[in-house]
């Protein structure tokens, strides 16, 4: 398992925090999310065999808010 | 046919854009709902006779915003 801490930008409110988690968690291979709207990061612990770091990434952009 | 423009706060996203006119808008009587964010303002064009402005009102609130 291993465990990342992303910057994101633009989540601003409950519903980003929802559409992060929700789309993120749904990943296969991700076993955890949170989002810290007042930091602006994204912790994620996932397994890379099953799940890459780039599609979290993209996962995420895919929301609409743009990864560091 | 009412027309008014609300003070609304803690609107910060288009999710929060689509929260507030997705609720209001499907009231009986309101015939339009445009949120701008950059003002923080709500117009609503409503018919007084079906729909009552509190009630209008506490539709945004109970979606977790704040009406002036």
């Amino acid at each position: 398992m291993e465990k990342v801490t992303l910057k994101v930008s633009g989540m601003s409110c409950g519903h980003c925090v929802k559409a992060v988690e929700g789309s993120v968690g749904e990943l296969n291979g991700v076993s955890t999310v949170t989002v810290n709207l007042n930091e602006g990061t994204v912790d994620v612990e996932f397994n890379a065999s099953e799940v890459s770091l780039d599609a979290i990434k993209e996962t995420i952009d895919d929301q609409g808010y743009d990864v560091a």
